[in-house]
């Protein structure tokens, strides 16, 4: 839970973007700590600075020199005579104190902190970043670190690293602009390494380290407001301020802007290694599902496939749906990449017979439907492949046509055909969306992308990234529900609901809750049955009971007055028995519902990210499977359809097994609702469980045979 | 179903490898229609063979010209003076069938066919490869192809294929040798060209293409008996002959020799593709998950998958257990590599507490509990990765240690130092079983190869090679069933099975089938019930009802004589009612089984593979989420009960829920004894059903309720 006031984490912050521009977009830039000698980490960013060119005045910070790599050095930073907007603070953990009152006094806006033996290192270190963040809070600077490689805008001209992946040869020509924000150094540079391999680079990119000040929610959201950043990419392990990374990633929605995330820690072991790293309070793995769905985050598996996709986005195009055309010199690839493309949700839909026929008029041998397959004639012709891609471009409405090439981006003449090709179909057709995976030398690689057509080495790869793509243009359609609305119930300040509260509640909320009726002597119990019609349920009333069918304290399927009577009196005896403390303030007596289906619904309240809402089949399916669909509070109706029919129970409500359609519409009002009430009261609610929840057939609604809430600092 | 005799599929055949060591190891090659153009698909051959350094005579065969690329030429095979046992024959294919007259002529032994124009193209092109396969056969002569590649075996200095993947640069040093085997010509030309980057070759590779003759199973079963080759990949789309590929696979198996598949076809999309590429009979996808599992093949997804899995297995260590030590640069990639470890059920124990302290000693800010974590320290201080390293073999016994080393193999003097740590590592622990991720120079890469461990750029890539790998070489100590064994019954020849007879083979095949008895009328059934003891079941009894539920032919619960005479009038009355044709042999009394889990076992014989036996839980396990396991028939009990923990609905037969264990012993022996009677009578049985099948709770044993078998031949 955030410290935010009434709202709680219901009510975002924003990213605190002051200070970034000193980072990424600085006027003049200091070096504590800069060194001659160009292989250490003090000499490092000198040397990186001056090669990318940086327009504006360096300094070098060092007593003992009066020129450090070709620029004048000053003893102190308080001895350099112009401003200095940020300080890259290149000295070992015992004087980065100093460094950073120095920096206090001079009026830095940002300093960037590389070394460690801060918080992830014992109580010590901690009590020593606790010191350096007083005095830079107190002087209103910014600090990057620490423990981290520090950042750089090589567009700009600038960096603040000193990490040797920035003076790996870059891609020429303007492409878009992919950022990246990494909470760990070694991912950060690993990636940016991998990048220029691919044809594009990270930039500007940041590795935000222990995050003392500035962590990665700050970042995102700096890069969401520039313009001319086309996508993001975030290796994320964890986040303390859940609300500061949903307001960056929900301006990303709202703007439409690409965003890519590896969450690491979903397993123990990753979990356990997560948290004594980064000390971050690391949400619960689903939760940050859960984010990334609702702001159409595209979650990926692994370094590799973060980097796919970054280069799908730098170089290629958002494919506008799902059709995909699959051309390949070979019936085995196009076999391999059709099963991946199915695999991954893409429509592999057939080409239209008229275009079939044209390219069987073109060469008879090949494989026409989708995948096509021009045979290995392509090598010896190479305008089968030009008559090829403009027949699937021309007469199908393929939202992104992906080309094999196997090994021909490798050798001439063979590459030279083949670019020949592309380039005319091209010219041609400057609106296709096209993807190539081909082995290929650097030159090839790069003359297709000035094509604006990315080239993956592998096959199923580069069907993967498409994939990928395409979920990204599909997911910024969806609309979300916004704050919870005026007028939701809320629970009062000090309250701790019971049973009965609790699912008042929730029926003001609008989840349908099943009519039930307070009784204090059997008399009462019976009136009340008679009132609601045969058969009843009675179930015991103690706050003091949490697992009422253990203790005695349910009867089901009583059909008369008379076998009420006789339950009241059982249940009574029976839970005041087997729990002597319990205080028994009466029962509940309800009707019984027949022929639903069981569903579970819940909350849980994320210290960091506020409060989800899980959706799954009772029974087997959430017990055995864990099977769950889970959404960030709160959602509107058609996300919480969405929801629904994400889990593989999902059949079972559909009319699976011939037992007819269930009452989805009412299920998903009912999860909506609970959502809102979720997010209205996320400063007090911390947990929700709705359980079991019926869904009659379809028409008939659905409703809570049992609710159970938890508020905050409850056991 | 094979065309062999009497003993069906279920009686092996044998890969025909007579003519491969003329293709692998010929003694003197003839090029017909070879070229001076080394751009040509008649030239690049002779262009290989020449660069490749092949011993023998080499006879250029071409009608104008005296010399090519410096061999003497001949106007006609016939005019060649010695012997020639392989033909590479590069003509169109309207020239083929002259070339493979005088290949038949001359006593070649092994035509290659690179031609595409065959069966893959249509009647008229089916037409031509008859007739060469036939002028082939009479003479004795194998041949590869049409419509590939061909084949290489670099090592013995010869190729006999056009592609130029053969001319790239090649690893130094001799390496443990991978096989490759691919029935798509450009997929296999693919993997080849993949492999020097990674450090490694395929070799011998080859290229099946129509596989008019020589087939994937020949050339693994050629490669499984070549002690030269440790490790074999296959790119498979389908297969005409399972029986040879089992023997195979069943060869390779009992060596110990590792095979790792791409099987392609998976989606709908894919595997029409396939059919109508190959013109192979594609078996169910499923039944080669079962043919795979059976004989331990490591299937893969992805070609980059496959190349990744030949790497390890060429130039690393086969893990003897799964207990994964991780040693990163960077916490972040610790926690993705475990995360990706524990996902692909790798190990990830802690370091012993002694071991941990020692690290600490070293460098107080590592993490040191597994994923451990050195710090970016190793970047200034090299010694770190070495102490580290020691530590951790000396004082656990991690089957496998993986180093994650970002970006360090990249630039001097980090990749020196982390080079130099790895030599020491490896000259105090030879035996140590060390896997390297890191973005690397070739030079980087190749020095660490030289000390056995292979380099993968991406993390998580190697973690997954090292899982799969762990489980190639847990999979070689299962036992598994050999040919059914004597005894088995059978049915008889013609014999087109009833409920009654088809349980009554299941029971005298050791399958526990319901005690039942036939009643032809209502006071035998009344009697029968009696002697069986109540609740019982009566079941209409006729040939011509599959249904028997849907026509009112069951009724269950009958707990006295006389409404089991009441049952038995009723249950004619109605079925005759509903389906006048029917006739009517009686009924079928059985007690009822209560307490018990519904699973559903079954057998279909795929027409190349064999029988292979199914097992699901009822209920939506097998209808709503298709959670079935599989396997080829026969297996043992060990197996069977593999087959059933494989399952996600194993875990309510293991005490889920709180309903206690089931009698899985019986299940599984049940499994076992149904998958030796499908081998037995692989012949004559198409499909048998034993639906349901209930297994009791523990020590109560299991039976079948219901049982139907389908011979071949019957719609």
């Amino acid at each position: 839970m955030t410290t935010d006031a009434a709202g709680g984490s219901a009510s975002p912050g924003l990213p605190r973007t002051h200070g970034l521009s000193a980072l990424f977009q600085p006027r003049a830039i200091a070096v504590i700590g800069a060194s001659a000698d160009r292989g250490k980490i003090g000499g490092r960013p000198l040397h990186h600075l001056t090669g990318h060119g940086f327009a504006g005045p360096i300094y070098p910070i060092n007593p003992n020199h009066a020129e450090v790599q070709g620029h004048k050095a000053y003893p102190s930073l308080g001895a350099v005579p112009g401003e200095v907007d940020l300080a890259i603070i290149a000295v070992p953990h015992h004087g980065v104190l100093d460094a950073v009152r120095s920096c206090a006094d001079k009026g830095v806006e940002t300093a960037v902190l590389f070394s460690a033996g801060f918080s992830e290192a014992g109580a010590a270190g901690t009590a020593l970043q606790r010191d350096v963040l007083e005095i830079a809070a107190s002087a209103g600077m910014r600090v990057l670190g620490p423990n981290c490689i520090g950042a750089a805008n090589l567009r700009a001209g600038t960096s603040a690293t000193f990490t040797f992946a920035v003076e790996l040869p870059r891609p020429a020509g303007p492409l878009p602009r992919v950022a990246l924000v990494s909470q760990s150094g070694a991912i950060g540079g690993h990636c940016v390494s991998l990048a220029p391999a691919r044809g594009f680079q990270f930039d500007p990119w940041v590795t935000t380290g222990n995050e003392g000040d500035i962590d990665a929610a700050d970042c995102i959201g700096y890069f969401v407001a520039d313009d001319d950043v086309s996508a993001i990419a975030v290796y994320l392990e964890g986040c303390r301020d859940g609300a500061r990374l949903k307001a960056a990633l929900e301006t990303a929605y709202r703007k439409r802007k690409p965003v890519v995330v590896v969450k690491a820690g979903q397993s123990e072991a990753g979990a356990g290694a997560a948290a004594s790293h980064t000390a971050s309070l690391v949400g619960s793995d689903q939760t940050y599902d859960a984010l990334f769905q609702r702001y159409n985050v595209c979650r990926v598996g692994s370094i590799s496939e973060l980097v796919d996709v970054a280069q799908a986005l730098a170089i290629g195009r958002i494919p506008a749906g799902r059709k995909t055309g699959i051309v390949t010199s070979s019936g085995g690839a196009g076999i391999l990449m059709a099963d991946a493309a199915v695999a991954a949700g893409l429509d592999v839909a057939p080409l239209p017979l008229k275009a079939q026929g044209r390219l069987k008029e073109i060469w008879p041998p090949a494989g026409v439907q989708n995948p096509i397959d021009t045979t290995g004639q392509v090598t010896d012709n190479a305008g089968l492949l030009t008559a090829f891609l403009e027949t699937m471009l021309d007469e199908a409405d393929y939202d992104v046509v992906l080309v094999f090439l196997s090994f021909l981006g490798m050798m001439a003449p063979w590459s030279d055909n083949v670019l020949a090709s592309l380039e005319k179909v091209r010219a041609t057709h400057p609106g296709a969306n096209l993807v190539v995976s081909a082995l290929a030398t650097e030159p090839f690689r790069r003359a297709v992308h000035r094509l604006g057509i990315p080239v993956f080495d592998e096959l199923t790869d580069a069907v993967r990234a498409v994939a990928r793509t395409t979920r990204i243009g599909a997911g910024f359609g969806r609309s979300f529900a916004d704050v919870p609305p005026a007028g939701v119930p809320r629970l009062a300040g000090d309250e701790r609901p019971t049973e009965v509260s609790a699912k008042r509640l929730l029926a003001a909320a609008g989840v349908p809750v099943l009519p039930e009726t307070v009784a204090r002597s059997a008399e009462q119990a019976a009136d009340a049955a008679d009132a609601l019609g045969y058969p009843v349920v009675v179930k015991v009333l103690s706050p003091d009971v949490a697992h009422k069918t253990e203790a005695g304290g349910v009867v089901v399927g009583l059909s008369s007055r008379e076998s009420v009577i006789e339950a009241y009196t059982r249940v009574v005896r029976d839970v005041g028995t087997a729990l002597p403390d319990a205080e028994i303030t009466g029962v509940l007596v309800a009707p019984m519902v027949q022929g639903g289906v069981e569903v579970i619904l819940g909350v849980r309240n994320d210290p960091s990210l506020g409060p989800a809402v899980m959706f799954g089949l009772g029974g087997i399916f959430v017990e055995v499977l864990g099977d769950l669909a889970c959404r960030l509070a709160p959602f509107d109706v058609d996300e919480a359809e969405a929801m629904i029919r994400e889990t593989r129970g999902y059949d079972l409500l559909n009319g699976a097994r011939g037992r007819g359609r269930f009452d989805v519409p009412a299920l998903a009002q009912a999860l909506s609702s609970l959502s809102v009430v979720a997010a209205a009261n996320a400063d007090r609610i911390e947990t929700i469980d709705v359980n079991p929840f019926i869904v009659l057939p379809e028409g008939r609604g659905a409703v809570a045979v049992d609710a159970l809430i938890t508020t905050t600092g409850e056991d």
